[in-house]
């Protein structure tokens, strides 16, 4: 059997990958196989595609061709996986059986969209291809409703609002962002949401939608009915493991893997926004390209183990922007913060006073470099 | 003329200033004057009487008998006003003419109500009168709603929250107690309000009400239909300035006073609600306690001015007490916050690095009685 690596995926982490190998070793055969055209571009771009005007191929940096030129690859577009065969370790995709010795899943993961009558006039916005689809609605679209108020449904509701489109930002959540901070420390992101026209639904969900002939009729839990043009659900990423459990890997919320990347299959690895790396999914880009770097070293024989440091968070909305780093979410933290009308630092500190977590803001954005460098890990 | 002073107006304003003078002098002449019935209740006591199940009667501290039997008074109740004949020195009220040489106007103010369709169903609750008007209602009301999240409409937010009922507190600011401090300071309190149940709807407002067969519909600006049993307007006071303005006196947004409390006709005065005191008007109850000391002495002939010092203020809202004093709604403060679970402290500081306003919560209001001594005026 050849000596050789398959990557199932095309996403940021299967291309971080094989650039990362590449950058290791120019001649171990690298085949990657996709379900899509393989086209790459850079996902946090979809955060202001509205106010930049920029349509989904704007975003394209580099064709398929290109990419397996550059890298010596071979690529397998357009191509579903069936299964995997892991006792003969090969791929099958229908008729096309391809073999690996070491194989290596970055399936990412898929938008949850509310299981609510109507929920298939849901957008989702997670992939270039995704706004292919469904941009032409979205440009035209005057009136839309974000569902989740987390980091992505955040930066999108302002790029829409900063776009002149009416927006209204819906969460269950009492507070934005509540997955990452505490309400004093999200309040002022909130007011300046509020501020700018961004109607907001806290405390609310969405919980039926209905096509009318001039939109969409979306109606909330609390009775309001909204007359909208789009729905676009950010509300979380389900990891894709379909394939994985299907082939008898163990998987929780994602593709179980331990520090190496390995997945319970010694010869399987799984990487990016599908894999649950002891037990955390993380769908950030750096935790990827740090992964990235262990996980190739590793397919060519080393045995390293991915030890995250502190990665500071940017929450791109322009009006007032934040950067963070560390356990922001956790409850028991002691906060200090100072606040001006330029911004604000927030340091927040353990019962033994370490400090673990900090929030910065606006003009005092700069300080997060420092600040990172200071957290206790 | 006989050398007596003459007040008009029943609320705390004018009982202090009675009490106050019967401490300096047992003798002179006062006369009190009013439209009510002249009960004596504590006014902040409205704030809870919802969770306390208290009926309008349970407030009644002491009849008007009592009241006039104890601070050797001429008590008319029940009497409205006509006109002050500033020449003659006399107040009239229909056939009745009732000398001054010291006149004091504590009129009050009333609460404003929205001027939109249906308004006329929109209770106000500013007095014990009022509440003895609506209790019934107000008893039985499971849904209401509450225009105004100041200070007043967040404590009978919470307190008819915490009596079981529904309550949707609506202000067209972006968030609540918006004229007393800045956002990340009230969120922690706009959190536990969500977080108990009551709805809120920011940056919106009441644009008309009509009655149902079930009770109230009440629709917002957004289009969001209520359907509750009861409005309560908790958006502010207007000064009742209509007395003085037919008489000459000048008036602006209340009846304009200088520092001792004297109006533009040197024999008369104004205290409480309806007072402009140097182009402020306030409705806490110690600036009134404080003008009441003032005014006393110079009714029975000092020169002297009002003063006031740094002052607590102190939102009731048991789940989540705040304590605060100073300027709290300066815009251009330097905030330095500290957070726990256990509540916030935060100190404003000027450009000069001046200590100027405070708000503690929770656990650490009793700081607030530290910290307003050490309050820069």
């Amino acid at each position: 059997m050849e000596n050789n690596i398959v990557i199932v995926g095309s996403g940021f982490a299967a291309r971080q990958l094989v650039k990362t190998i590449r950058k290791l070793n120019k001649q171990v055969p690298v085949t990657l196989i996709a379900a899509d055209n393989c086209v790459e571009y850079n996902k946090p771009d979809l955060s202001h595609v509205f106010s930049l005007k920029q349509s989904a191929d704007d975003l394209t940096r580099q064709s398929a061709e290109q990419f397996a030129e550059e890298n010596n690859l071979r690529i397998y577009a357009n191509t579903s996986v069936t299964t995997i065969d892991r006792p003969a370790k090969q791929i099958v995709c229908g008729d096309l059986r391809i073999s690996y010795q070491k194989l290596v899943l970055a399936t990412g993961a898929h938008p949850i969209v509310p299981s609510i009558p109507g929920s298939d006039l849901i957008i989702t916005f997670n992939s270039q291809d995704e706004y292919r689809r469904y941009q032409a609605r979205l440009q035209s679209a005057n009136r839309v409703m974000v569902l989740g108020a987390g980091l992505i449904g955040s930066e999108l509701a302002m790029d829409l609002q900063r776009s002149g489109k009416q927006v209204i930002l819906v969460d269950r959540a009492h507070s934005i962002l509540p997955l990452l901070m505490p309400v004093e420390l999200s309040s002022r992101l909130t007011h300046k949401f509020s501020q700018t026209g961004i109607q907001l639904a806290l405390n609310n969900e969405l919980t039926s939608v209905k096509e009318t002939a001039d939109g969409i009729s979306a109606t909330l839990r609390n009775g309001y009915i909204a007359e909208v043009d789009a729905v676009i659900a950010s509300i979380g990423l389900k990891p894709n493991i379909v394939l994985a459990a299907a082939s008898g890997l163990e998987v929780q919320r994602g593709i179980r893997v331990n520090s190496q990347l390995q997945t319970s299959d010694t010869d399987i690895y799984a990487l990016g926004d599908c894999a649950e790396v002891e037990g955390k999914v993380q769908s950030f880009l750096q935790p990827i390209q740090l992964g990235a770097m262990v996980l190739a070293k590793n397919l060519l024989g080393a045995e390293e183990k991915l030890l995250l440091p502190a990665m500071l968070v940017k929450v791109k909305t322009p009006d007032l922007p934040l950067f963070l780093a560390g356990e922001t979410h956790r409850q028991d933290l002691n906060w200090d913060i100072t606040l001006s009308q330029t911004g604000m630092v927030a340091r927040g500190f353990d019962h033994l006073k370490q400090f673990r977590a900090f929030i910065t803001s606006e003009n005092h954005t700069s300080q997060a470099f420092t600040l990172l460098r200071e957290l206790t890990l």
